[in-house]
């Protein structure tokens, strides 16, 4: 059985427990407590040696790190990711988009605000952050304004990557009412047969729906 | 024919570029001064909204934007891209790695320390970025000291996307000689036939040697 090393907090463990939902997979998830240093132990860092979850790991032991990436080995086959090159790759360049523009931004502000007690080093970023953010924030609006899913006709891997901070970017300090377009395709997300929500995170093994 | 929006500075621009050398593909290359604010005129916005080299403009006009998605689209096919569901999976989580824990260090270190003339906020981010950094070029290090290549037996785009910037973190003020592994990588990279230098960026309309 596939086994996920999670935190029930991060979005980018989300990604993955959102897609197999809506794959109907069963997995075990391992919950792994970042604030307390678990994803840096040396038994951790054998299964992703850059020390972050979340991890896949596959029936044969192998492991799969970059939540982008395990979206992609678990969407390839499935109605998730596009089926010609040029959708995969315009589908590759929203979760590049998520990784560089959105997450560094939405998702640090969120995690300092929220989960952690900030250094002076990370409260004079948190203004930078959000500008980064709203910018963000301004290119998927101006993107959603003109098709209903990032990519193609359909849900795809590019709506669950970025559905994971987007959907949670208020406890980061963005007001999503800002803009509509998005609220809007939040919703749509929302409503796909399948959809399983962020919290509370399943605790171990997670079978698919009868 | 392609076109690739591009700035002869940039490592990311640079990714393409090598690809599509050793692709021996024509191309025309479009120099965008970034510096002069040519990624954000509304004409470049409309080929990426996110304001961005580099961007492929296929023979049809449709834009796709994200070095790394770019490499993927390009590679489809081709003995760049590892041919099974985890050879591509792993090729992507060392893209991703690229993006999120690479680029913003080595990259930006780079660009703030030759390009331009740095804030007083960016002059305090250095120390930062360059730990970051290190940790980065720790992680390919302990990599690149079990396999000579990211994925597989031969170059992939995850060689081609991490070498981009890891050749030049000289420039970053990183001091690759601490990392033999990467070293001895650099150098395999840059033997392979069909390399092509990042400096100096080919002007105009790039053809495949005859």
């Amino acid at each position: 059985m596939l086994r996920l090393y999670d935190n029930r907090l991060s979005g980018n463990g989300y990604k993955p427990r959102l897609l197999l939902g809506h794959l109907g997979r069963a997995y075990e998830r391992v919950e792994i407590d970042i604030l307390k240093g678990e994803s840096r132990t040396p038994e951790f860092l054998a299964r992703n040696p850059n020390g972050r979850i979340p991890v896949l790991e596959l029936e044969d032991g192998t492991c799969l790190a970059e939540s982008n990436a395990i979206l992609f080995y678990l969407a390839e086959g499935s109605r998730f990711l596009p089926d010609t090159p040029l959708g995969r790759a315009q589908a590759l360049q929203w979760l590049c988009f998520e990784q560089y523009n959105h997450e560094p931004n939405i998702a640090v502000a969120r995690h300092w605000l929220q989960h952690i007690e900030m250094t002076e080093a990370q409260r004079a970023q948190i203004p930078a952050r959000q500008e980064g953010g709203r910018a963000a924030l301004a290119v998927m609006e101006r993107h959603l304004t003109e098709t209903p899913w990032f990519v193609g006709e359909a849900m795809s891997i590019a709506d669950i990557a970025l559905y994971a901070y987007t959907h949670v970017a208020g406890e980061g300090g963005f007001d999503l009412a800002a803009y509509p377009a998005v609220s809007a395709w939040l919703a749509r997300v929302a409503a796909e047969p399948g959809h399983v929500p962020m919290d509370p995170a399943p605790v171990g093994v997670v079978a698919p729906p009868a």
